[in-house]
């Protein structure tokens, strides 16, 4: 069983959309990104920070879905991150409506002795210097690092966003941020330009407009699910991101053509994570309804045109 | 060798790009519909109209491909449909400068004895009159109507347009068209409310962000080639639907699945269209290099995920 070892938010969400309002619930890049990677067989650790505001069912709701947590550190006295958004009617824009950083504030990973040596690395969206931080207490190079960021780290901490990025295979990005770090319009041209920053591979992520895989001059593209209702978008990319590592980690083969089925298995859980507010899909949804909707990914996208 | 009525402008179009500018150049949808469909074995028979301004050469153009220009209207004295447009820097707006209908203001479409009878007949977006008129001349119903339209037409000629799609088995439009048509803001429940006006068959084209093809309850997706370079979008989406059409008429067989690669095909040829302004492209390109890109979509969009 591959070793995943995940960094990301563990947090307080509040969300409002076209569709209703929550009180604060279970969110976090972490949180997504653990739940995702845990439909697959892997042996899963989260380093993570939370205050002592944060319920044990929380914590229980990953532990129960065999995250290890000994890296998630409960600081005594501490708040939890809290973010609240609000989605616009067309559910591909929100506004921030609140971020209270608390304990994230002063947040030094610890990566535990037990997952130091993990075969594949996923680093979720935080200061790059805490995800450099992580790089470095790993005992040996993983066989793959990959990151996630976005564009608050452009605007206010690129030389530490670019150190990072040169350390890492891949990177998961959207395409208004793939343009802003390359100043190019083109996401062919973009992921070239990123390339040569370091990552092998590249994940442009495009929301409900699918993700393209970038590497050298191959590219493929796995398209969204489209569905008849978007309730909340909040957690996708991440559970795209840990649907991607973990299937990845669970397989051990690290190739363009094994990333292509990553691709499709993080799509494909995405398209879950939007079916209900927070996390509440991700942690009811069955082995046997992820399947049915694989066939339906293959019946969207395969095609049978005879070439010479 | 099947045989497919093509009704659309035959135009001059003057574009204006972040890449340069045209005097005016051969355009319309019947022109950029026809040049695809010239792509595939099939007998190809044009209805439109020119004024006697229009210069033999680019009437040339269309008979080298061997499409049949018997129902090409040439007006003694009249002048040719007149667009005029200039793209932003995202390529994917546009801005329209002039529209001088001339000619086309009193079009009355006459369908030549020798295309009444064709299988199939692939409606250009023009006004819903004139479609319709198009299909009342055939002498027996086609085994398939693919209809294109536009936004304008809803704002302006709404019951027409509705009566002329309860007439046709395919639709293509784009994703905000279908929208407003539907006022439905998810494309699944947009083109299920498509399918009860009528069409069996949905085609929603997002641009650069690919064409969706609806029937029943099934979905099939063909992503946009990504591109280092969209040097003139006019035509994509005529181009589009001019290879779905011509893939089908000579293939002659009307179905789910013979419908995914169509839509592949027109996706195939509309990346071609971009690449240079106007129908430069598709004047030059070759079935070899036709080919090779088809070998591009499937490394893009085929995976190998083994299900029970």
């Amino acid at each position: 069983m591959g070793k995943l070892l995940i960094v990301g938010t563990v947090a307080f969400d509040a969300i409002e959309s076209p569709f209703g309002k929550t009180d604060k619930i279970l969110g976090g890049a972490g949180t997504f990104i653990g739940l995702a990677a845990s439909k697959f067989e892997v042996d899963l650790g989260l380093v993570s920070v939370v205050g002592d505001d944060f319920p044990q069912a929380y914590l229980d709701i990953l532990t129960n879905k065999n995250i290890n947590i000994d890296g998630v550190e409960i600081v005594k006295g501490g708040k939890t991150f809290f973010w609240s958004g609000r989605y616009h009617n067309d559910m591909n824009t929100r506004d921030t409506l609140v971020t209270e950083l608390n304990t994230l504030a002063d947040f030094n990973p610890k990566v535990p002795d037990a997952y130091a040596d993990a075969e594949i690395v996923m680093l979720g969206n935080l200061h790059p210097g805490i995800q450099l931080s992580v790089i470095h207490q790993m005992k040996k190079r993983p066989k793959l690092i990959i990151l996630d960021t976005m564009n608050f780290w452009m605007d206010n901490s690129l030389e530490e966003l670019l150190t990072v990025i040169k350390e890492i295979d891949v990177i998961t990005i959207n395409d208004e941020e793939a343009r802003q770090l390359t100043n190019e319009y083109s996401l062919v041209k973009a992921a070239e330009k990123i390339h040569r920053m370091g990552p092998k591979y590249v994940v442009i992520k495009k929301g409900e407009h699918g993700a393209l895989l970038f590497h050298d001059k191959h590219i493929f593209f796995a398209p969204a699910l489209p569905l008849e209702e978007v309730f909340d978008p909040t957690g996708a990319g991440d559970t795209f991101a840990g649907g991607f590592a973990g299937y990845l980690a669970a397989t051990a083969h690290i190739s363009f053509e094994n990333m292509k089925n990553a691709v499709i298995h993080g799509s494909n859980l995405a398209s879950f994570c939007v079916e209900k507010f927070g996390t509440e899909r991700m942690q009811t949804v069955s082995q046997q309804e992820i399947e049915k909707r694989l066939h339906q990914f293959k019946t969207l996208t395969q095609f049978n045109i005879e070439l010479p």
